[in-house]
């Protein structure tokens, strides 16, 4: 089958590899589209060492379930954490940190960008028929932008800021916006501008941020600068959630962080559920998102677009 | 009358300053005893540039109140930061992190190393009869270390650590010890280990900390070295509090709080209701940690003193 494959920190179109075999209780599904997002692009450039199919944002279809007809012919999408059920992270709740996790086209587990993928059936989710492959393909970002709503209480009277409006900016102004929030989030091109004031999200520029006045603040930057303005832009006992990995270390002043008594919160993946009832009922529309449309037999071209400044979601359909 | 004066980072005993007036709403009081705190030593060796008075801990007799007779001859002690009741914290609730504040013996106001000073009414707690002078003198680092529980959930079945066995982490053993966790403290030396061990507190060594395995995690070194460990201790989506200053910047590698979703929160001045009732209680007991009493006349020799390795505390009393 065809897929886009990493290997020594390149990546290669490949059409000889092997369909994928879905162990017990996997599902075999054939994709139907997928997403490029910041993460593949980090990995073509060797931020984490995996060799294997990339890709994780994807709706597909199940076409074969060893265990359970009950899952055949339906158009789902995947969470990506792929875990043991027996540590104690597993046990106590916590599975996306599961201590022998794999995850799909991330760590130990082929991905999404290829004809066919497999996974566990109980990291599947039914796309309601009302949502269509373009929404439901942005699913796993937007559980990821959710995620911050199960750490953090935000209330309708907060003053919330989001430092960044790139891809995952976007659908975290989004679901930030859900909450009723006093919303607002630092731009620095027009076209970013341009999707948030379409959905009356209120955009400010860097020199507009005002200085420790934001109840929470959230970097979705991934860039030192990015993280500065963020804990800038908070007030004392203010709450700053980091959303994104960095390239290096941090270098911060951690004695102003106990003065001001500020809370730091990490997140990452978040829950399907309320992303799939987001779409479901129109609370949010990632679609305005999407720039280009490419095969994945031309997955290169796909990446170089991808990785050029100002543009968000690149999809990547099989041939057929 | 008698005090211990900072200026261009040198600090005299002087016996030439005028007795403070009481402004309105103030109270003036006679010193009964003070404390010296690592702040102190900090602020000695330049940490902030402050000239006047030094000290914050110390329990005085309420001698003058130009409004209030009611205070006269109490025995109280005292909250140190002296705020605005205007600015938006203030009116938010959070008047420790008051835009306009003074702060006793650190900041814009003179402190306790003296035979008088002077505090707001609004400062004043009465110190219950049963808590003898000695004890009361812990209130405010006491109510330090209480300020985490109003901003942690600590529930009776986390696993606690505290990295430091100093004066701050030993008051910290006994607050959090309060809360019924599963409690060690990291010490590095035979009589911080003995203390915690009269109360019943485990105590462990550095090498004998499990990487990733605590719910909360409370830095109380100060130190880079501190921080570090404590990071490595906590475990994913757990708390790492962070209850001391640093001397510079921190190097941290944040994508591995995004990525195990840590939550940080830093912490600083507490609520002196809950200090002053586990004295009274006798649920905490400060006491081993005195080692030596000075008069204010010596206070130069208390500092030296208080500077050693392995001082807990040293406390200052006027003459009479």
């Amino acid at each position: 089958m065809q897929a886009i494959w990493l290997e020594n920190q390149t990546l290669s179109c490949r059409d000889d590899l092997p369909k994928p075999e879905p162990s017990p209780g996997e599902a075999l599904m054939r994709l139907r589209l997928a997403g490029i997002c910041s993460t593949d692009l980090e990995m073509a450039r060797g931020y984490y060492p995996f060799t294997g199919v990339l890709g994780h944002e994807f709706v597909g279809d199940v076409v074969a379930t060893p265990d359970d007809p009950s899952w055949l012919g339906a158009r789902v999408v995947g969470e990506i954490n792929v875990v043991c059920g027996q540590c104690w992270h597993c046990r106590a709740g916590r599975p996306t940190h599961c201590v022998h996790r794999k995850v799909l086209g991330l760590k130990g587990r082929d991905g999404a960008f290829a004809e066919f993928l497999t996974l566990p059936l109980e990291n599947l989710h039914r796309v309601p028929d009302s949502v269509p492959d373009e929404m439901a393909v942005f699913t796993e970002p937007l559980a990821a932008a959710f995620e911050i709503q199960t750490q953090v209480h935000i209330c309708s009277t907060d003053s919330v800021l989001i430092v960044g409006a790139g891809r995952l900016g976007q659908l975290l102004a989004q679901t930030l916006a859900m909450t009723s929030c006093k919303l607002s989030v630092v731009v620095r091109h027009d076209y970013q501008r341009e999707i948030l004031t379409r959905r009356g999200i209120t955009s400010i520029s860097e020199h507009e941020v005002p200085s420790g006045k934001m109840d929470i603040v959230v970097d979705a930057t991934g860039s030192p600068g990015g993280f500065k303005l963020a804990r800038r832009a908070v007030r004392p006992r203010g709450t700053l959630v980091v959303k994104s990995t960095y390239a290096s270390d941090l270098q911060i002043d951690f004695s102003s962080i106990v003065v001001d008594e500020i809370k730091i919160v990490g997140s990452r993946c978040g829950p399907f559920a309320p992303a799939l009832r987001a779409l479901e009922l129109d609370q949010v529309d990632p679609t305005p998102l999407i720039m280009a449309r490419y095969s994945l037999s031309d997955g290169l071209a796909a990446f170089e677009h991808a990785a050029k400044p100002g543009v968000f979601k690149i999809l990547l359909y099989p041939e057929d």
